[in-house]
């Protein structure tokens, strides 16, 4: 049975409250900056990059910033493992590459966007804006969404954070 | 400025509610299945098991499943980056071992273990229960917490499906 709280319904219940609320917060409002590197790095490189940077996800893209692949420290383990070497390694060969990638904007709802990476079991999504090029639809990438905004997101709401930070 | 949304305050805001019904929740309500290797395996054994169990952390364990040691995916990628032999490298030597370990238990709030999770910078917290062997206090591991359990949390919540899974 639920303890009884020091409140009152109202219609809704506190969880449609929550959603109420939650909806209203936008991946824009909690995303980090994307860490690149160019589809020529090696895999060596890429795996310098996240320690630099320490993140477990890096995007590859094309001049301009455009997405075209994503690569996670599971992609680099699984290649490191089987004795190859990472130097003669380009990323293109063990990155997800354009379309399999799964992507969020700055305007979807951070709920949305946290399903998505629930649902697809991955680390993070690139935040990307939709753009054209020769008449292709490319996406050049704006952001980087993780697990960690959405916990971090998470403990904010629940330490009664969030009216004055997301609205 | 906030949206206007269909409810009346009850002297508690929307996000007094959040805390109110989210405290109730405990780590034993999320928790995953811990992935556990002998502190003697190699490296490149407890890499595989990562592969096969589809987990980005395992955890070392003495006899009676008592927590030795942590061991991520970023400890093993960048001993292998090093040009070390996997095969020849105990867990032992990468792991982060007892007592520098952040632990949660069962009971605690999943609010507090994920604001761990968070200040700490880990992927997830080994589940423990506190029990004592010749006078030494040491954790016998029960479970995991994930920063995927709790993103999981709050899209379940978001979705409104909090209120009777766990309450």
């Amino acid at each position: 049975a639920r303890p009884k709280v020091g409140y009152y319904y109202t219609g809704k219940d506190a969880f449609s409250l929550i959603t109420d609320q939650v909806s209203l917060i936008k991946v824009r409002d909690i995303q980090s900056v994307p860490v690149v590197v160019s589809c020529n790095t090696s895999a060596y490189d890429a795996v310098v990059t996240m320690f630099l940077e320490d993140v477990g996800t890096v995007f590859a893209v094309e001049p301009g910033g455009i997405l075209a692949g994503v690569i996670s420290r599971k992609d680099v383990l699984k290649i490191a493992i089987g004795g190859n070497d990472l130097h003669k390694m380009p990323v293109k060969v063990l990155m997800t590459p354009m379309p399999k990638i799964v992507v969020t904007t700055p305007d979807e709802p951070v709920l949305a966007a946290a399903k998505k990476i629930i649902d697809n079991e991955v680390d993070s999504l690139p935040v990307v804006s939709a753009t054209s090029t020769l008449g292709n639809k490319v996406y050049e990438v704006v952001g980087r969404l993780t697990k960690t905004n959405v916990a971090r997101l998470f403990v904010e709401l629940g330490e009664g954070k969030g009216g004055n930070n997301y609205s």
